[in-house]
């Protein structure tokens, strides 16, 4: 339970709020990188903590992101000619570059004194692992292209996805941090998902409905440990990382590619939730490729020509309750996002009851309230450096005098082109 | 014509306002039975006087009504499982009884510290005549259960509907207890409708538009008496009883049966329209049970899967002006409704002007107040015992020198298994 | 560039404002002539400046502009039987005519003392051009009929329609007076559109992208000329009239007919373009008069049954973007109505960033704002007169050395029945 001022702290990202500044300190994903598939494509809407803005790839293929807006009368860029390194407002011919320069004012000709003074608000973009990531913080804080290890592994080892969530990044994320749910919500689809079942950890998952959470801070946010009973006197661990902003990645099974997330504010009441699946040293199978884009494992089937979910608010999530499914709802990213989603836009966080199993939650708010201050203050902030972001999630049995945080460091902090500590 | 003060007062029903405190003294429909069929079936959204919750009938048939959100971390109920004796959340494993009470928490265990002090708040429920009734109120307040006559007649003698109105409650019910538009709006339905037709007091009803209303108080509420003139020197009476909150019963026509409304607050802009035919003394026949199932009479056909009426402002209540219904709306319940809505979600009674046809409509405000104010002062409030709903409605010839009040009283206070005294 | 303060007071048209001060001077367009086919046909809701109107046409043709809500208890008047000189509440059967006084007050019978007393809100109409206009401001100041051309040419030389347009007037009629995006946004339907195309003007509009623009004033409101260079050393010359409140007429081509729009708020995020082609002296020709019902030129197609385009903003105008048009969007109409929507419901002007080529905007926005104040103050107001509304625009070359304000008068304000004067 936290108070009004704190969730609202906590939940608004708009311009010249306190977690707005926060996640103005990041690298945050904008666009997949083929939703702008080659120079000159058509421009793309992007809403991202509640800016209104325009994508677009120039003649050259360099990527611009700019304030929705024409400079001139307030036309919608979206509707601009994307042709000749610049994007033309279709109105009056207005031109801008990829850095918001004005560089064509017809009615003034090619000399005019006002092309020079305009200039739209613009965010600088980089390209990684199949992302286009954007900056929209001040210039001169602007840090190093992400680390996140998913972005990272060679194309063959990825493969990403984006859904939309009619809610608050916020209740989303708590999710993700949240392994102890997976135990009731996701019992059925542990058994059958083809990019979860078959893993001796879904067994203990399964077994043991009382988790005990352990956190521990590290540099570049928290790893969080759920340790449940496991055979042979041992424990269990799961080790979820969650690196600032808003990037969690789910402990391994087996030998399944790694999950990861991130949750990307879109306004206070819509987020993106970022759904990769990657494999730090092996491609990705036919098969597995196959089961992601047909929305199994934390991937969705969508509204066509949309993000939306095929299963969504308006068809309740077309529940089947006499289905297999515990909520009756399919699949595993749609059975979070249903449940969030009920909470409300916004959760009211004024009602909830914590318990030790969402220690985790508590201490990933507290550690986002403290950075937005220390942002806020000009002092240092977490997970800006790679070698903060560079972590990765994993699964170990453990003798039960042995902690996680010693002695899962090799995997947790393994070196790239390795596989998974996993379980 | 009210002060804008008033019509606030009478309208808003939330937690908290005056009007919702004297609606939340009193048994409310929350649910048709049918809604719930058996034990652990799919629970229901509900929302009452503002307040979003979840109905459930559990394994042993119990009713709970509880608030929509878990304790825990604000998931909707209405994804919960419904099993053995409990209402359990999908997410973490939560479970709740009928009262609230939190039954199980998986992650502490059996014996817990924190499961006993959670508790959902949680309304309780009867069943009684093909309903779900609510109390809303303070327990210690809680009334006997409703003694109005339509919930306590043998099955087979009752026929209960339910319709979304998208409006405040108060011009729905204003309505109800306004037997003067009758002669006007009905006008067509009433030679017609196969549950109206063919009864002497029609003729009555479109021959004489100038009815005189009487009002007069009993300790239900009031009774509303409408006299026009009949043959041989006569008055034709019909009177209409208002018990609160909000139950009006419509006066009878030649065999037919009875008609009766409840109007039960959603929120401040929808309400639900329950409709209820029955007969004090036999069963209701065949061919009046499809006419009512057909949405013949006060009853209406529905948009499939919904309370939503299939004629509906999106629609414009699919009106043929060509048609010889009065308004070119069909059906009585409708031709109600689409007026009622098209003054707005909730009508702004500063600029109506009240005529002496609608006096009943003026006593049931004050009357309303008053009672709002009593309950609030700890005083006592009109149509709580069972003796002060037991109360019919009638239509009967007087001569000119008898009224109704002393002379209608063997129809309006008639004993159970009785005939209605008709016309 | 104008303060958040003029925005306002420019863009809001409700009762008591300043602006709906102003607009409440003059006669508005408020329906197509036909909506209102013949006597006692169906009633139309119509909503001017934000205010909810029912508007009809009695059983001598005569035409009616109330309140939509009926005094007794607010029912919209929409419902009403329009019958008998008069509409009639199909409530409780209370009736109004033209002026808005009840004429028949059943409860009450012929004599009552109410019904008298009883007046709703009415507003004078007129029919004149295919169009009912009303008057919505003090009776004493009413001004004489319409006297701009196309409403008073014969009825076969002109063509109307009117769209819905998702946007507050403003910007709709700032698209109207800016001829400058000629030379962008409609540079391929110049070539092709069968109401436009094969005008020498034509191809100076897309030679010459830099036109100088010259706004002079006159009784009724504002000539816009903007000047392009022509062949020979000569200016070509396209002159705009704008007449308070919202009238434009665009500079003809070549023989094509005139056209001509008026723009009338619905509410502040909804207006009406009416969009008008008329000749001054000649007929409509089949093949125009199928262009313009065919959706080209000014004109667009509907979503059956309404006055929305078929291309709106919820199918992203279905945008093409691989087609000959500028932006993609298909349709003279469409191609402004597209942007202008797109700049916002009401677009923010603190944020453009005004050229030489909007000065007739700027000017126009001076001319409303010192027009309403005058109003407000009780001074004279322009464009009320009807020789203030006899101008026509007009397309000339003419020598450098000779300015249009001299050199076009005989084109600007001919003589009606005259051909334009055209390129």
């Amino acid at each position: 339970m936290i108070s009004a001022e704190d969730n609202a702290a906590l939940t608004r990202t708009g311009s010249g709020t306190l977690m707005g500044g926060l996640f103005r300190r990041y690298w945050l994903p904008a666009l997949l990188a083929h939703e702008l598939p080659k120079p000159d494509c058509a421009p793309v809407r992007v809403k991202l903590l509640g800016e209104p803005l325009i994508a677009f790839r120039d003649s050259d293929g360099k990527l611009g992101l700019l304030d929705e807006f024409c400079a001139h009368r307030g036309v919608s860029l979206w509707f601009g000619r994307n042709e000749e390194c610049g994007l033309r407002c279709p109105y009056h011919g207005w031109k801008y570059d990829t850095t918001g320069q004005c560089v064509d004012l017809p009615s003034e000709g090619a000399d005019g004194p006002m092309r020079k003074r305009i200039k739209l608000k613009s965010y600088p973009c980089l390209e990684l692992g199949g992302v286009i990531w954007t900056y929209m913080g001040p210039p001169e804080l602007k840090p190093a292209p992400p680390a996140i290890e998913w972005a990272n592994v060679p194309p063959g080892r990825r493969f990403v996805s984006k859904r939309l969530q009619e809610s608050n990044y916020l209740q989303a994320m708590e999710g993700g941090i949240d392994s102890s749910h997976v135990s009731f919500l996701h019992s059925a689809a542990l058994k059958t998902d083809p990019l979860f079942k078959g893993s001796k950890g879904n067994e203990y998952n399964l077994r043991d409905t009382m988790p005990e959470f352990d956190v521990v801070d590290f540099p570049g946010g928290l790893l969080i440990g759920a340790r449940r009973n496991a055979e042979g006197g041992r424990y269990y661990w799961r080790i979820t990382p969650w690196v600032l902003p808003t990037h969690t990645i789910i402990p391994p099974r087996a030998g399944h590619p790694l999950g990861a997330h991130v949750w990307v504010p879109i306004d206070d009441e819509h987020c993106w939730a970022w759904s990769i699946n990657y494999h730090p040293k092996r491609s990705l199978s036919k098969k597995e490729l196959a089961a992601m884009k047909g929305g199994k494992g934390i991937h969705v089937r969508y509204v066509p020509g949309t993000f939306i979910p095929r299963q969504n608010k308006r068809n309740d999530y077309l529940i089947d309750r006499k289905s297999a499914n515990f909520s009756g709802v399919e699949g595993i990213a749609m059975q979070d996002a249903s449940l969030q989603e009920s909470m409300g836009a916004v959760q009211d966080r004024t009602r909830e009851h914590l318990v030790p199993t969402d220690r985790g939650i508590a201490h990933a708010r507290k550690k986002l309230l403290d950075a937005a201050r220390a942002s806020q203050e000009g002092k240092a902030v977490p997970g800006l450096l790679p070698e903060e972001q560079r972590v990765r999630s994993c699964a170990i049995e453990l003798p039960k005098d042995k902690h996680f945080r010693e002695h899962a460091r090799h995997g947790v902090f393994a070196p790239p082109d390795t596989d998974p500590v996993t379980v």
